[in-house]
């Protein structure tokens, strides 16, 4: 297989992720229409083109009777030397072309009581090195245990199947990075992030495809569910004015501490499709303080790193 | 005049200025109630302590009839050792203790026709350097050249009375800081911004308090009269979502850019007094661009720099 196959065939495979998770949330949306009273929406797609080079689509709902926005973008790109992002990571990329494509997706629910999810996979090539990263998380606005516990549970079950990479690492690693230093509390409630993975041996390149080939799957399995469960939930103004207040922290830590976002800004990036991650609606209190012992309260202590996996 | 009783005089004078703006919105606030058909509100004072010496009293406004949000915060704080927002701007300053007192103010109007409003005064002491800083800017949603010209030419009255900075220097100063690089668009209309003033001469420190002083006063002639001429300006839907569409550039500008912000943020301050400059509600959309020729199409030629004044 020459280089330019295996770009190929790794870009299909996240365009084949895109295709499929926008096939599974459109169906949520229609289930959840009659719930929500509201007609359920389709994704539109957007094309962009960079103009060092390559380009992506980005999928957008957005006012949907279960997702107030969802977002699901696919991109692949090369230029002439790496940027920073990259080599920072991966110093043996400095002053090399590069090559890169993933697929990013934020969902950011109507009903409070649905978590919102992001995921990402992607994979680099530059200089001789070619490696793989990526990972998902849940933001709840309110907290709930056996979530908790299938979300996490599932993504264990996941990594372990495979042996590619170590699941306390990889646990840990995302309740680090989605974690307000200003505000000292995580997100969410994390999930596995990871980064540079590049395993030796022949079939090397093969398990890490399809490692995160099976990631992008497990989405479904690790998130609709509670969307599912949660979609029909009624509520009113309090629940909502907590789930908008929640979404001003993700507004803080995308704009003030995610490096993808912070990257696109610095760069000139498509402004459109880096901005996709953030909330259609958020809300900033002053010295706000949920109710000692209330449902909003409780949330505050999902939001430390816990063993949830069972 | 010990230099302590400099620190004391100029840190009252923020104080009576913080209290002068706190009366004269509260006043907006009670004539705008009947027009909105909602209570008016007061501000609330809370006090904070800064561990590392000093404090401060943030005053805030929540849910008002014309001020969805409004916050005036009055600080003054010390240290053994200038930070680096300091001695970045003022060498000399560097390894020396420091003091530091300001007010700072944004307003968040309720009515999409009543523009924003941002204005601080600071004062600064280390080693054997002092001087002044500051400014106000003014961001509409929707752009009028009669409250351009009035806010612009109050300003340039102002600064041209007191000859200590130069009109076009501070004017001009301002545009390039509330400028958002990824959006290629300035925050709002600007105004005026100056820094690191210290002026010769035995009266130099008392002129420069003068101008100070009188800055804060000038935000009433400057700011008050468009709130009053646009607060009973019928709106609907429309005119609100894009008032919180706009309010997402002043998020973005806040959280990305704003060296107030991000040195706050790096340097573990009271969370709340610094992002009290949030507004209470703020959209995003993806790939929106309003109907050419709309009111909302026409703000995009104010946000260029422009010679307002007359």
């Amino acid at each position: 297989m020459t280089l330019t196959d295996t770009r190929e065939l790794v870009h299909e495979i996240m365009r084949e992720a895109q295709a499929n998770l926008i096939a599974a949330f459109e169906e949520v949306e229609r289930e959840g229409a009659p719930h929500a009273g509201l007609p359920p929406r389709h994704f539109d797609g957007a094309t962009w083109e960079r103009p060092g080079g390559g380009g992506g689509t980005a999928c957008v709902l957005t006012e949907g009777a279960v997702f107030e926005r969802a977002g699901v973008n696919v991109s692949a790109v090369h230029g002439a030397e790496a940027p920073p992002s990259i080599y920072q990571e991966q110093p043996g990329a400095r002053g090399h072309p590069y090559f890169a494509t993933g697929v990013s997706m934020v969902l950011h629910p109507r009903n409070p009581y649905v978590p919102a999810f992001h995921a990402n996979f992607r994979y680099f090539e530059a200089g001789t090195e070619r490696w793989f990263g990526g990972g998902m998380d849940l933001t709840p606005a309110y907290g709930f245990e056996e979530d908790a516990r299938h979300f996490h549970t599932t993504l264990k079950t996941y990594v372990e199947r495979h042996g590619v990479v170590d699941y306390p690492t990889v646990k840990d690693w995302c309740d680090r990075y989605f974690y307000l230093p200003h505000r000292k509390e995580m997100r969410g409630i994390g999930g596995i992030f990871f980064d540079n993975l590049d395993l030796p041996g022949e079939d090397g390149f093969d398990r890490a495809l399809a490692f995160v080939r099976e990631g992008a799957a497990t989405i479904l399995a690790a998130y609709l569910p509670l969307v599912r469960r949660r979609f029909a939930t009624p509520y009113g103004e309090r629940e909502r004015r907590w789930q908008l207040y929640r979404r001003g922290r993700y507004v803080e830590f995308n704009l003030v501490l995610d490096r993808g976002t912070r990257f696109g800004l610095q760069t000139d990036g498509n402004i459109e499709a880096i901005l996709m991650s953030l909330p259609p609606l958020a809300r900033w209190e002053f010295q706000y303080a949920p109710e000692p012992g209330s449902p909003e309260a409780g949330l505050a202590r999902f939001l430390v790193p816990r063993d949830w996996a069972e």
